[in-house]
């Protein structure tokens, strides 16, 4: 894989927000899938699932089944768990401990939304008021959605209440918009940087000839749109634009990658851009690989330093892949970490648990699991260095990002020195003061050249 | 105004929405404007108002405060309510009484979202449950949202209760995924045929060079992408596209319709699509009217019967408007319910109040001021034939299609005969069940060439 062939200069919103103190909550029931207890709550949505099972069928309002266990997902949750506990050991709120609840979404908006409504609900309850001036959410700050598709409904239901919400990956133009997004953050650039970026780099190697495939949700609606005003603007010619639906489970989507292998085969261009997320991108591939059909790909920045991608068998069979990305970097100790991976007694991690069943317990014959060591007593009590290699840890940097944006907050607003904080704990979210510091960051051009 | 060029024949899906018996509601807490007891209760979102005022200075969870009262969403809002009664009058539901709660969104999703929260809460209340199999709501179905803006968040919401929500003019094709939007219906056609109906309309007068101005909203951006898609295939050059902010009350709203207003002169394409809401149209015509500008405008259904601008005065400068329209028809009875307004004892309407206080109060100075009658005692008491005469009210009829579909759908589901029905009123909405019937409605194209 050879690295950087040139880096653009990208404005990034830092997010600082200033936090009062807060309350404790011991809300556990069966959608939270972790919990951890605290002075300040901080909610988490992360899709460590990215779907919902038979929603083809749903016909009356059961509880949402998830499937298809997210490795990222799941890593990048334990990257926010790792840097709370990080926060919390560190001294760097002194006196202060924070908490977190943690719903998983499983890429799908409506149980975002759940999710959202239920982190705010006190004894089950979520009361109706004519305005929320004196409502104290349990939860005083969201972190995620990583997906736009998600992070779109969910922030226009958290401007009802003004609590801030920060995600470290919805890049959606739209989300930019503070009169319809009034309490959304987010520590990357908006996508319409990305989208000019692209064309530049188009631009850059006369590539005036390309093919478009988006996902039909508003991420890559929204991209796609961006993309084609900028390609307009600098005389790209976009051959016919393909669309792919988001949800993986319909029956004839193996059938439309198909199609869409062929389009892209018996088509003129040589340049495709994917605007689409990594798994539609891996069934891609592998049609590609299987009919030895070499293409210069562009990727999106959902896709574009998936390192699970990257690994493919016979992945150096498509192609030069060249991608965008956030500067990233390591996050001290979470190596180790994920090497000694326990819930600790009082907390809860539903998904540590299920991953550990599939990677230790033979049994269940999953794609993760461990081919030495799945016949342990206790796959609870067994670790091994998997993750580390399976997903490439510098993806998930924005988490760390996104949790001291709030801790650096909070810091300032309860007025912490290196001993004490003076502030109150028990504060309401919307009292949080934003202050958006402009900072510039790198946008690193990756030009990926797998080998096998 | 000369009337049909062409009809093109739409598929539309009909909604027959079956129901059981209900329970009576009686909140009528501030967020509600207007009211009936019933034993099923329908919820209204109708957006009277198209403004919140000062969301750029909003730092706090306030009241929203509305403002721009929208004549046609009134003379909407009071379409269902006009059938509701015809309903209950006529004795097409034996024995049952329906009855209505309305929440004005002012065309903003966040509040449209407070508004379903709060029309679902049980004393103030709304109730988190890990699955909603046994949630007996006051609403058993909702009408609304106008715009596809809002539609898509309530739909989102209203997935998770499986509560049908029924629009009767949000055309945003994404609203046909039944993965997402699972208890969306609507009584009109997806823009995916209108975005093809326009095509083939710029074929048949060889315009195969067009501009295009979109809102930047959902429903635009959404639109905009279908229309390109559709142009492309059959070779119609798009010159470059404009994108205006869906909020009306930026401070430089003005300067940007100035600046497309000259950018459309500027251009050598002499057809120019809106795909626009009509207070955006109306600001851009009076641009081009300032400055005698005439082109041939086409019309999204958002303004494709817009009465108010082709009314406006020196609307026959702007030139020819080309509109697609759905088949439209006479709401018996309504014209002589709209000069007799009157709020009856037990009922609440804020908005029919609201009209008065700005048709008969001459104080308030407003642009529906009556300058014969508004110096009465009381307003309240006041009527005439204004709202006839200001409102095309063909343009209202699919509201009474809305209503029917329910109505319908609740006698098949009750058993009711010509007397009695047999079926049990209270029930919970997931137990509805949906029969599609699709049927064939004509879309007219309208020419209006408007003398004044």
């Amino acid at each position: 894989m050879a690295f950087s062939v040139c880096c653009l200069c990208f404005c990034v919103i830092w997010v600082a927000v200033m936090f009062g103190a807060g309350v404790h909550c011991d809300d556990t029931d069966s959608l939270l899938g972790a919990y951890a207890p605290g002075d300040i709550i901080i909610g988490i949505l992360g899709s460590v699932h990215s779907n919902v099972k038979d929603l083809q069928t749903r016909i009356s309002p059961d509880k949402y089944t998830c499937t298809d266990f997210d490795l990222i997902s799941f890593v990048e949750s334990l990257a926010v768990i790792h840097t709370i506990e990080t926060i919390n050991d560190s001294g760097f709120l002194p006196g202060i401990r924070l908490g977190y609840l943690m719903c998983d979404p499983c890429a799908y908006g409506t149980k975002a939304l759940q999710c959202v409504e239920h982190m705010l609900s006190i004894n089950t309850c979520l009361p109706m008021l004519p305005d929320y001036l004196n409502f104290y959410s349990p939860v005083k700050a969201f972190l995620g959605e990583r997906y736009s598709e998600l992070s779109i409904p969910v922030a226009k239901l958290l401007s009802l209440y003004m609590i801030p919400q920060i995600s470290c990956a919805s890049s959606a133009p739209a989300l930019s918009d503070k009169l319809r997004y009034a309490s959304f953050f987010r520590v990357i650039p908006s996508d319409i940087y990305q989208t000019k970026a692209l064309t530049k780099l188009m631009l850059h190697f006369n590539w005036n000839w390309v093919k478009v495939v988006s996902v039909d949700d508003d991420y890559g609606n929204l991209d796609l749109k961006n993309f084609l005003q900028d390609a307009e603007k600098e005389d790209i010619c976009v051959d016919f634009q393909e669309v792919l639906p988001d949800y993986l489970s319909l029956q004839n989507i193996e059938q439309q990658i198909k199609e869409l292998a062929d389009h892209i085969r018996s088509s003129s261009a040589k340049v495709v851009l994917l605007i689409l997320r990594p798994d539609l991108v891996k069934m891609l591939f592998e049609e590609m690989i299987k009919t030895n059909t070499s293409r210069i790909w562009i990727a999106s920045d959902d896709w574009s330093t998936t390192h699970d991608l990257m690994k493919m068998r016979g992945i150096n069979k498509v192609g030069e892949i060249f991608a965008f990305s956030f500067f990233t970097g390591n996050i001290p100790g979470f190596e180790d970490y994920l090497q000694n991976l326990t819930i600790s007694p009082g907390l809860r991690n539903d998904f540590i648990r299920e991953y550990k069943q599939m990677r230790f317990n033979c049994s269940l014959q999953s794609e993760h699991m461990s081919h030495l060591d799945c016949n342990v007593t206790d796959p609870q009590e067994a670790n091994d260095d998997y993750l580390i290699t399976a997903v490439h840890l510098m993806e998930v940097y924005s988490q760390r990002i996104g949790v001291y944006a709030i801790a650096n907050a909070i810091r300032k607003l309860l007025h912490c020195n290196n001993t004490a904080c003076s502030g109150d704990t028990n504060f309401m979210p919307w009292k949080v003061k934003f202050a958006s510091t402009p900072c510039y960051k790198q946008l690193m051009l990756y030009s990926h050249t797998p080998v096998n």
